[in-house]
């Protein structure tokens, strides 16, 4: 994308309403605009990062064996009644009357949903187990919404719902979602720590939020300095497989936000292997049995012709909400340091003098052999400007071409997250910017 | 995907609800779920043609210099005050008040959205011009939905928005999208002609409809034979070069829908050229001027320093309807007939005796060679109803693997749409399987 045609409006002053840093830096990149309290358009350079988290989530859901589906943002409120949830969610729920004075809402969650069209298919245990997903808008009117897209009304979840015939395969369809998320997470530069929750309005007996560190994070966490050394993608995953080795590392470490603090456990972690920082939740999982299934009528013929009522659990990931997140464990004092994985673009472009024979020569070299994966910075702007917004947007490396390096055929490479430089000739620069990056691991 | 564990549930009884052929086949093949009046779930059969389709779109908005954004489906009633659409709306507008009695609307359409946030940043005639676009659901509350997804409530669109410094170069971005259109609805195997239409609410001075021939549309058209015989993709388009050539090749043939049909130039058309036909809609294009831009206050700054009110235009295609359209223009009895490039996946692979060792061998082997863009029927069914459904759900190619070709290492393939069959040694079946189709042109 060429700049001097595209819509990527950066501001040079911080907006006063911006609180913290992501939501600061998605409002001076131009990434996001927000639109009402709460509610928020994404520029192209923010929807570029969206579809790219959007596009892991939905890989590895896939690969852990999940089927992606769709349900309206819209639902019926009968089915609130049905779980008899509707009148327990309050004032965060939308409610909305449609033209014949029909009871609607815009969906917070969907394990209602889900749970009526499950029951409209599934018949006999051929059916189960299984998992679906959809990655959806949905809408919590927040009293005070802030922070940008970390707390705003409409945003965009990812939510799983597993259907099981029994607790033990309730258990192996949450390991299944537990492994996923850390493989999710890992893809995205992330590291992100699974901690014992609370169920909250979900309900259910057994619950992880998946927490990443950053030091801006919205709570305190105490963790085994294990946890980090961890490869999560270091190892080959087999999802029909035994997952317990796995999952059995994470639980059996201490990791816990400063809610679930025990004292007393943590005391019992050697000092050297304590870690202590600051997190942000970015996804959640829950096992809560028949919690569902049992008040909305959900059965299944078993094996032996006797009815059984599923077991299930939901998964979610705020996906909109990990733009933020990962701003937040990525970034420095002139702006975004994006994990190549969700770098909305792989290199800036940086024409420093257009006009200049040799410089629009070797710029239209390098974005001609990059495509459409660079931003070709070519208005007509002074270099300090440039620079300075594309240490703003972030994006993994920067190509600087200017008259000098340009008439000898010299490409100067910049990478934004160590500040590293180095000069080579343009087909080699080109080279080396088609190179595969090893992720990054962030926040440790 | 395997049969055994996926979610695909057909239906064997026509549901009564279901009253054209579209919806009836969404409903059997497993695509949807009504979940209320004209809300639907798309189950993951549908899902998969829903992005199929919506891919297409995207990729021929970029190619066209359109760039993608998003907004939410949530607006402030503020901005359609300003415009003085509020009230016009009627009760298709489905109208909202949030826990602070503050007025929001779920969008039916985004002009003002768009025009409030190109204000927000567009300065200069340097800014101009730009086409945003996005892809999102939106709300129209419809007395009687009905028709499954051809009009629901709840329905997935793209709509572009161009902004332009003067009348000639807002005509340019029209016809950019008029091109732009006529190649999206090609790649799926759609004939769409272009039609002079009304504009509507959406107001404006230049509009045509996009219509695709099908036996079961909703409206009859008049136009002249030429138009079927134009080779949309048989030629290389730029974008930023002259397109009057191809815009007046469509526009100076008649082509009219009922309501705008003229008997006296339809008699100028010679007789062995008249075909008519039944239609459905799919797109929309309008170009409105300053409809919005100027009760807005859009203004720029022109290149003699005088404020300028940009010309705009705005551009839709009913992503979820053409799912319903592309099904009205190929199918038959036994039911859905894909064009290739919108197809779910590319093949049905039939084993037609699961625990036949031949059967088992042959059919993961070519289930293998095709990965995810196949579905294996493991299931425990009798051949007839595995024929039955892989007809139903219309995948391009069936490979059928019964027990005496297995044992012979054939396997039989079946194109859907015409029938034909040819019996190959398994790896020359997998060859023909993976080797690229034309795409078929429907619906002439």
């Amino acid at each position: 994308m060429r700049l001097s045609r595209a819509f990527l409006p950066t501001l040079k002053e911080t907006p006063a309403e911006a609180q913290i840093a992501s939501h600061r830096l998605m409002l001076r990149a131009g990434m996001i605009r927000q639109e009402a309290a709460g509610l928020y358009a994404w520029l192209p350079l923010g929807w570029r990062v969206l579809q790219k988290v959007t596009q892991i989530v939905r890989e590895e859901q896939d690969a852990a064996g999940a089927q992606e589906i769709l349900m309206p943002t819209i639902q019926p409120a009968e089915l609130w009644r049905e779980s008899g949830r509707y009148d327990d969610y309050g004032k965060e729920m939308l409610r909305i009357r449609d033209r014949h004075e029909r009871e609607m809402l815009y969906g917070p969650t969907n394990e209602e949903m889900v749970t009526d069209l499950f029951r409209a298919y599934a018949k006999s245990y051929r059916d189960l187990p299984r998992n679906l997903y959809h990655i959806q808008w949905k809408f919590r009117d927040e009293v005070r919404p802030r922070f940008g897209v970390m707390r705003g009304r409409e945003f965009l979840m990812k939510d799983a719902y597993s259907f099981d015939l029994d607790k033990e395969g309730a258990v192996r369809s949450y390991r299944q979602m537990f492994v996923a998320y850390l493989r999710t997470f890992a893809r995205m530069g992330l590291k992100a720590i699974p901690m014992v929750a609370d169920t909250g309005p979900i309900g259910g007996n057994l619950s992880h939020e998946f927490i990443i560190l950053a030091e801006t994070g919205e709570s305190q966490v105490f963790l085994h300095r294990d946890l980090l050394d961890y490869d999560v993608m270091g190892q080959a995953v087999d999802y029909q497989g035994d997952l317990s080795p796995i999952v059995d590392f994470w639980t059996s470490r201490y990791a816990a936000t400063d809610e679930k603090h025990d004292e007393a456990a943590w005391a019992a972690v050697p000092a050297e292997a304590q870690v202590t920082a600051r997190g942000i939740e970015i996804g959640h999982i829950f096992y809560f049995g028949t919690k569902y299934s049992a008040p909305m009528g959900l059965q299944v013929t078993g094996p032996d012709g006797a009815l059984v009522t599923p077991e299930m659990g939901s998964y979610g990931i705020g996906v909109s909400r990990l733009v933020g997140a990962i701003i937040e464990a990525s970034h420095d004092e002139a702006g975004i340091v994006w994990p190549d994985a969700v770098a909305p673009y792989a290199a800036s472009i940086l024409n420093l003098k257009p006009g200049d024979a040799a410089c629009d020569a070797v710029s239209e070299r390098v974005y001609e052999a990059l495509g459409r994966d660079a931003l070709l910075d070519d208005r007509a702007d002074r270099p300090g400007a440039k620079f300075a917004d594309a240490d703003l947007m972030g994006l993994p490396w920067q190509a600087i071409i200017g008259p000098r390096g340009a008439a000898a055929g010299k490409v100067e490479l910049k990478r934004r997250a160590t500040g590293e430089r180095l000069e080579l000739p343009v087909e080699e620069a080109i080279a080396r910017l088609r190179m595969p990056t090893l992720p990054p691991v962030a926040g440790c």
